[in-house]
């Protein structure tokens, strides 16, 4: 007979909660230092759940106005759970780490995407489009996600964690900030900056640790703005439930680390998701040496098999060659022609306000290939927007584009858009 | 019953000889300008046929060794097949091509991926791997390939036009020009060269047309190496048979022309594919006024049902710092990404020579996603390899990677590498 | 800020406790009747969740031995959760329901595949095998099911009811009695029996309802073991989490009814399924008159667009001649087709012991295509095994197969195989 | 640079006129049996072509009326190509065969799919429908069917060979003799006849043998209707060009034919498919013992990776009752179920004729699963109707359905339906 004897739930070996602040919880930081102690420790084999904060600590709220999203203080995030020591872990070893299952919270069956200002947190068209912000709330429904600010679309999540890596060495840690200081000293006074170097103010390390690694981590722990060689914040949306992922271990233990967990996420953009607080299931090995045997730079994965399917796609090219802007051409940019292709789908969704079109890419499950880089002077790539995540027909008719309502985004209360 | 008589083969409107160099053959051209004068046109809603030589029109061989793409002329690449002008077709319309099929021909089951020299063509890692000449040859066998140059290998090909374009207007060819000629002004002596101004050498317009004409075509006309806003070479693998793409229209007819057919690419690469020969069976319509009803600034398009489906594969990332060269930290440069996601892979296909991977990398349905261009500084980018085409097991084992032999591709007669 | 306040779970309308027996509960019932009251009602639109437990309510266990499969009362299922009344539905319409999403209880992580004696279940190979009992327990790590009784196989689970239906009117429940009726009179004494009639042994309605409704509920309702009109207990992978599903609507308020959940199934078998106790996510809205507006005979449904996609398979093929049996040609037969194509699986799969093979193909997300039944005398199934699912290779080699070892699943304790 | 020289065309082994009747072309033969001698032999490895008449032998024309399909004659059919010896083939080895390409001749791009007389042919609800013949004509757009019969309508083939086999044993053939038999003496006088004994009138062989053998052939050869364990007349849609096949091997060289060519077709139907003349290409290999080594009692397969890839589907079910006739309860008899499940899809497409909707779902890449067999009295089948197909939209409505015009299939020119 099934009983509770013989049924035994997975772990959660580290637990937090969505609705208070994350600088008030244990087992969250908001940097990468090696001299983080590991919060938790399994072994290899072991299935294990870890909780996550949404990315900026629980800052943004399911209302109707995006007062919050102007005013988020961005010096404390992402707020990540971890780290979680794997037993038998070391540098130079391979962490197999099984991402087995994400999801919301089942007491906050919501997410939201923002825009954020230029001048806090701005994003990929935060200059061309002298951002405001704005935010769309999306309402959970089992495996799909809607939302009362852009009705009439509704699609499968790809649910994945935004941000997961392991922690560097302390080696690892100095050739980051060195390189990328050295990118914020050729640009300076820059709006956007171009990166973020280590920066005290809102750094936080929720466990006891001596006065002395906590002032070392303020002082030097890398942000966690960009993906780098043990991961991080790579925004990859097919890094999903069910993938299976291969880190590099840079110190004793692997020390990983999770957070910035997505509902949903595109191929794209800034808050470049449907953001959410949730649970991440796990299950990790080891393969020694995998650094040398798989000649690791940088992680390698394979993808879920339950990526959601929407074969139907209408796609968008670009090319290096800003013909949404001054018409300037630059030479073989893939990141210049990746935004020609969303401005291309921005303008076709004309029925859309702009905000709207720009949230729904960085929610949806849109798909951005690089066509080409070798047809000097263009790069080529493309955006597919699935057609199956619309409630309407949106394809080319000789007559135009059926006009359809997509509904307001959440503004600021001041009414400046 | 079945007779000739209730049976019409569709029209092959412009025919080719791939045997015989391309210069010396009616309707070819390589370059694109607006005052080539159609030289076949059709009505709405027919079905027909263009037939293609290769993009270097019959230079390269079937053979074992690389001296003919050492010594590939480019001045008079790329040769397309075109102009088609669509009846009614007018500028301000959408021309609506389905390509209905792409197929090498019957006597030619052939094709090839070249890697070209530094100083002749180069590619995407022709500094990196300072390229030497050489290539592998393909072997068509209904809708696979497979090459004595690669043994262990088998993909269905995604058969496409890497170059399909209608004719600019001469406003659009002269914003070209000026805006390629400022690009390579700014890059004095780079080698490759950053881009191609127009060049009388080697210019080619197989049609019987004034003098004028002839002259202006060879001084104005533009280069066909890059995609640009008309489509061009944009080598997009999803634009293969089966789909439906909607291009602007600059001049009266439209006047599409096509060639460089690929029988197999990847989103990736220099001859960025599996050259061939071939036929191409398109269906044109026109949507009146449609560049403004469908704001069209570039083509879009609706990919087809038929692309070969491996659902299994591995993915390798990469984020915008050099970390294979001088370890230089990039702003959100997409197209160090995208190398550094190459790279990694080719590091991963150890066993296989560089010259193997990289042009196993640049034939096989291996996609390229932008992951995300907005986590300051790093963008990230994925490659991703798809299992299924090869013989054997190539994932990541406890004991590392099983060895494979890939054979070795074909190289210059002087054995240099 | 995010807050409680702001954050609404979505509401859980029927309750059950897996680990108790589920004639000890309430909302649940065994039988099919017009008369048993809504347990719960819920207004169209509303996302609601209904628990469920086990199809045979908490009989079997997660342990080593298969003395609960064969001592298993059948008497008593399925236990389904329910019935759920949809404000506004009225016979005639259509029920539009939207399976959000299907999971275990957090509590309880594992789920069975069982085989039953012929004399107590039986099964599709009852007879062919002389089934005695045993069993597979699986964990379920995420979206994936492992199984300590068959190593070597890792799966993502389609998850779905098994058994989904609205209450059938007095006459309808009346016509399938009378149907059913004539069946088993016309196969007297059958070893396993053909169907089964109402039968008040084991029925059970958890409800406070008049002795008469419950007398009646007894005496005439219909036992839940097939599918029927209303949908029922068709055990269809893929109307899984995800899908929209049309039901006809034979009494006032619907009365959906729902249990059965199945972690994962093939198109196929008896038990056939990966069954679980856990929670079910639905939204429901009303077509008015949507039985004649579709011709509704039986509900149709969308499929999901997360199943699992596992595109490289190796496909058995079956006629409708019992050439694993005595020979015998029958005429058009599909399910004696099927039986072959099945069993051509497991003679394939010999490394496996039937057992195995035979619980393997009732678990994993198999596929089975009707062919054709057009051609004279031999209707043809095929049954595609997805390769995706298995730690090695089973493909066809030269050398013949690998052998691998798939362990040995959980046996009567009396050693009886 | 690429010659003729260095550029060989695969072979074409079997040539034939597909606007020749097919009793007079040599290398066709429409009877199994083993002493016909083979036609071409072939080495293992080698890439050759195979052309075949459609399988009527030219019968039915491209027209608008269905007189050719009334006047059918069906003793000569289906018209195959072949025998193919495969050098080394011995019996109890394993033919692996690879299908590498199916098209149409480039001369002919046009098929056609019949409903039957219900006395000449007949169908799957030849009695049901007491059906008469009609026809669609299919134009071959490339990888695209149209009709202009179905208007609307427009999706990618998924073509094979209906029927493809090696050849049978003198014992094997005799077996299949006194199979059939029996069940034909089982079901006298029954219309349609539920199989087909071997009949000299109609018996082709065309190749040069003794009189022996021809009067053998012509008395004792299996009719081709039915598939059987050597592969034949299975009608596997996916069995496509692309996939690999492996066929038990009962005679010396294994002897190989194929025909019954099918641009497209769903898992239904008689007639039961686009049919087609065309050309096959092949590559075959030999594992010696193979029956032994795969257990293999009939062929197995890998599908191919370029099936097309319809994601969106609307799904029907149908039970073993039927309810769409006299409503009787039938003992989980997935025919039953299957025919329900297509007379629900039928109903639903009631704007069009009832013959538009039959002769789409055998046309179309429709797909039909068996949901269950296990569930007694009920099997549950399943018809899954891809959306994309349709050029407009058939998803249920609040409204109904929306209605459209389906044209008119060309019928008898005496007007009889």
């Amino acid at each position: 007979m099934a009983t509770k004897a013989n049924s035994n739930a997975h772990p959660t070996i580290i637990k937090v909660d969505p609705f208070i602040p994350a600088h008030e919880q244990k087992g969250i930081h908001n940097r990468w230092h090696p001299d983080i102690p590991p919060f938790a420790t399994v072994k290899p084999g072991e299935v294990f759940k870890v909780e996550c904060v949404d990315w900026t600590g629980a800052q943004i709220g399911n209302n109707d106005n995006s007062d919050d999203v102007r005013d988020v203080d961005l010096h404390s995030v992402h707020n990540l759970s971890g780290p979680v020591a794997v037993e038998g872990a070391e540098p130079g070893d391979c962490l197999v780490v099984d991402i087995l299952d994400v999801t919301p919270f089942e007491k906050m069956p919501w997410g939201y995407t923002g825009i954020f200002e230029l001048n806090n947190g701005g994003g990929l068209f935060a200059k061309e489009f002298q951002s405001r912000a704005c935010k769309a709330i999306w309402d959970f429904e089992g495996i799909y996600a809607t939302s009362r600010h852009i009705p009439g679309v509704r699609f499968a999540g790809v649910s994945h964690p935004g941000l997961i890596g392991t922690a560097p060495s302390t080696e690892l840690l100095a050739q980051w900030n060195k390189r990328e200081g050295e990118l914020i000293a050729d640009h300076p006074g820059a709006v956007p900056a171009v990166a973020f170097p280590p920066d005290p103010q809102g750094a936080y390390l929720g466990q006891d640790v001596s006065d002395e690694i906590r002032e070392k981590f303020a002082r030097e722990g890398a942000r966690t703005i960009p993906g780098r060689e043990h991961g991080g914040n790579c925004d990859i949306k097919n890094l999903s439930k069910g993938s299976r992922c291969y880190f590099p271990v840079f110190v004793k233990g692997a020390n990983l680390s999770v957070g910035d967990l997505h509902f949903s996420q595109g191929d794209m953009s800034f808050c470049g998701a449907i953001e959410m607080a949730g649970i991440i299931t796990f299950k990790c090995s080891i393969i020694k040496n995998g650094i040398e045997k798989f000649a690791l730079k940088q992680p390698i994965f394979l993808p879920s098999p339950i990526d959601p399917l929407y074969s139907a796609k209408l796609v968008f090219e670009g090319i290096s060659v800003d013909y949404h802007g001054d018409g300037k051409q630059y030479n073989m940019d893939a990141t210049v022609a990746y935004k020609q292709a969303a401005l291309n789908a921005i303008a076709y969704l004309q029925k859309v306000s702009r905000e709207q079109a720009y949230l729904l890419l960085s929610a949806a499950p849109i798909e951005s290939h690089v066509g080409a880089v070798v047809d000097s002077p263009n790069a080529c790539v493309t955006l597919a927007l699935p057609l199956g995540i619309f409630d309407h027909d949106i394809l080319p008719k000789p007559d135009g584009l059926e006009k359809h309502n997509f509904g307001q985004c959440a503004i600021r209360s001041d009414g400046i858009l």
